[in-house]
C-alpha cells in the first residue's frame, strides 16, 4: 500500500511534467495580445487537477504517463480556456489571486485569449498516438460542448426564482463534471482501452466533479476569502443558483425564504446581504445537507476504483480523491 | 467546357446539401440561450462560401462530395463563430442585415454561441472517415489558431498609426486566408490525397481568401449600405488598418495624409468623416491600385488550378472564383 507521501511525490512529479508541456505550448511571442494572456492564465498556478487526474488513469490501467502528455495539456488548456470565458460572463475582479484577464486587459482580449487556448488544446489532444483518435476527438467535443452547455445553464438560473435540484445536478454534471470525467475516460483509452476500466474511471471523473462543484458552492461561504483568491460570498452575490441556495430556497422557514426572495430580487446584492443568507443557511441545516452530499458523491467516486485491477494504480487513484476531499480552495 | 448555367446549379445543388446537414447539427433546443443564438446566426443567410469550395475541391481531385460533408459543415460553423466573436469585439451591430447577436441578446450570449459552434465544428469535423485523422484535425487546429491570431493582429493594428503592407498581408493571410485555404486542403486530403492537388488547391484557397479581404476593405466604401448588411464606412469608423487606409497614409500628399492622421486621432469617427477619408482614397489612386492587387491576388488563384488535372473540376473551380470576383456583398 502506498502512503499519502508516495503519492505527494507522485502528484508533484506529474504536475512538473504537465507544466513543463504547457510552457512549450505557450512558447509563442506574437501577436502580443494573444499569447500574452494565454501564459497569464497558466501560469498563474492552479492544481492542474485534471491532467494529473488523466495521466494517474492512464498508469491505473497499465500505460505509459508519457504517451498520455499531450492529452494532459489539452485538458488543461480546455479548463483555463473555460475560467477566462466565465470570468468574462460572471464579471468575476479576481481569480486565483491575480485580477481576471478582461479585467487586466479588457473583454475582447479575454475572449481571443480563450478561443485561442481551445484551438492549442485540439492541437495538443491531436497529437496523441491512438489507433481512434477519432474517438478521443469527438469525446472532446462533446466535452467542450458540454461546458458551454452548463454554462449557458449556470447563467439561465441566475434569473429564473427557484430550481429544482434536479436541474441543478444537470448542470453541474455538464459544467464540472463532463470535463473531469473525460479526464479519467482520456487516461483510460490511452492507457489501455479495457473497456471496464474505461467506464470505471469515466465514473470516477464524473463523481468526483459533482462533488468537486458542490464542494465550490460551499467553499463560496465557508473559506476564507485570501485561500479563496476570489471575492467571499461571489455566487450569491451573482445569484448563483448553488446547490446551497436551492436547499434554502426549498427547505428553510417560511420567514428565511421571504428573506432570501427579497434579497435575491434587489437589483445589488450587498456584502451585508451575504451575510444574512449565510445565516438562513445555517438555521436552515444547509450546510450540513450539502455537505452530506458532498461526502455521498466522493463515495460514489471511491466506488468506482474498485474496478481498478491494478492495486497500485488504485491506491494513487484514492489518495488522489483525499487530496481533492481535503481541499481548501 | 462547363457553362456559368451548370456552375450554378451546381453551386446551389451542394449548398442545399450543406444548409440542410446544418440545419441537423444545429437541431438541439436546450439550453435555448446556447441553441437559438448559433441557429439565428446560421439561418441568416451566407454564401456557404468555404464548405461549397471544400466540396468542389474534393470533387476535383476525383473524390465523393458526399465524403467530404461533415468537413465542409465543420468550416462553416467554424466561419460563424469568428463572425459572432469578431462582431462583439469589433461591436457591429448588424450582420447580414440583422442585428448581431451581442446586440439581440448580450455579450454573454455571443461568447457561449461562439464557443459552442466550435465545439460542434470539431465534432463535425472529426466524423469525417480518413486514414489520417490527425493530419486533418492538426491542420483544423492550426487554422482556428491562425483565424485568433489574424483578429488579434487587426485589433492590435487599429490602435497603431501606421501598418507595413508585409503586416497587413501577414494579418489577413491569417484572418481570412487561412480557412480558405484550409477549404481546398481539406477537400483536396478528403478527395483524394494526391499531394501535388493538395498544395495547388491550398494554394487556391489561400489566394482566393487574401483577394477576398482586400474586396471587402473595398466594399465597405464602394457598396450600398442595404447590399452590405451592416454599416457602410465601418472599418474607417473602426480606424481599421485596411488596405485602403495603409495605402493612402502611405501615397497621399502631405496635406492629406494629415486630413488623415486628424481623423484617426479622434477618439470617434463621425460619417462625415468616412466620406472625407473616401475622397483622398480618390485622390491618392487608393482605389485603383487596390484594385490591382485583388485583381493579382485572383490572378494567383486562378493560376493555382493549372495543375488540377481534371478539366471539369478546374472548370468548376474557375467558375466558383469568377463568382467571388463579381461579389457585390
Amino acid at each position: 500500500m502506498k502512503t499519502k507521501a508516495d503519492f505527494e511525490t507522485k502528484n508533484s512529479f506529474l504536475r512538473d511534467e504537465v507544466n513543463n508541456h504547457i510552457r512549450l505550448a505557450l512558447g509563442k511571442e506574437s501577436p502580443q495580445t494573444l499569447f500574452e494572456p494565454m501564459r497569464y492564465t497558466l501560469e498563474a498556478g492552479g492544481k492542474r487537477l485534471r491532467p494529473v487526474l488523466l495521466l494517474l488513469a492512464c498508469q491505473a490501467v497499465g500505460g505509459d504517463y508519457k504517451d498520455a502528455l499531450d492529452a494532459a495539456v489539452a485538458v488543461e488548456l480546455l479548463h483555463n480556456f473555460t475560467l477566462i470565458h466565465d470570468d468574462v460572463m460572471d464579471n468575476d475582479d479576481r481569480r486565483r489571486g491575480h485580477p481576471t484577464v478582461h479585467r487586466k486587459w479588457d473583454t475582447n482580449v479575454a475572449i481571443l485569449a480563450g478561443d485561442g487556448l481551445v484551438a492549442l488544446s485540439y492541437r495538443y489532444l491531436l497529437r496523441t498516438k491512438h489507433p481512434d483518435l477519432g474517438r478521443l476527438g469527438s469525446l472532446f467535443s462533446n466535452t467542450l460542448l458540454e461546458l458551454c452547455e452548463g454554462q449557458a445553464y449556470d447563467r439561465e438560473f441566475e434569473t429564473e426564482r427557484n430550481v429544482a435540484l434536479k436541474d441543478y445536478f444537470k448542470m453541474i454534471r455538464k459544467k464540472t463534471g463532463a470535463l473531469l470525467s473525460s479526464c479519467g475516460e482520456l487516461g483510460a483509452l490511452i492507457g489501455g482501452e479495457d473497456e471496464k476500466s474505461v467506464i470505471a474511471l469515466k465514473e470516477f471523473g464524473l463523481n468526483l466533479g459533482i462533488a468537486f462543484q458542490i464542494q465550490d458552492d460551499l467553499l463560496d461561504v465557508t473559506a476564507e476569502e485570501e485561500q479563496l483568491g476570489k471575492t467571499w460570498g461571489s455566487d450569491i452575490r451573482q445569484k448563483k443558483k448553488t446547490i446551497l441556495l436551492i436547499h434554502a430556497l426549498n427547505e428553510a422557514s417560511q420567514k428565511d425564504r421571504e428573506v432570501i426572495g427579497q434579497i435575491l430580487a434587489k437589483p445589488k446584492v450587498e456584502l451585508r446581504d451575504v451575510g444574512d443568507v449565510k445565516s438562513v443557511y445555517q438555521r436552515a441545516g444547509t450546510l450540513a445537507s450539502s455537505s452530506q452530499m458532498l461526502r455521498d458523491h466522493f463515495e460514489l467516486a471511491r466506488k468506482s476504483l474498485l474496478s481498478i485491477d491494478s492495486p497500485e494504480g488504485r491506491n494513487l487513484l484514492e489518495n488522489f480523491l483525499d487530496s481533492v476531499i481535503h481541499r481548501t480552495h
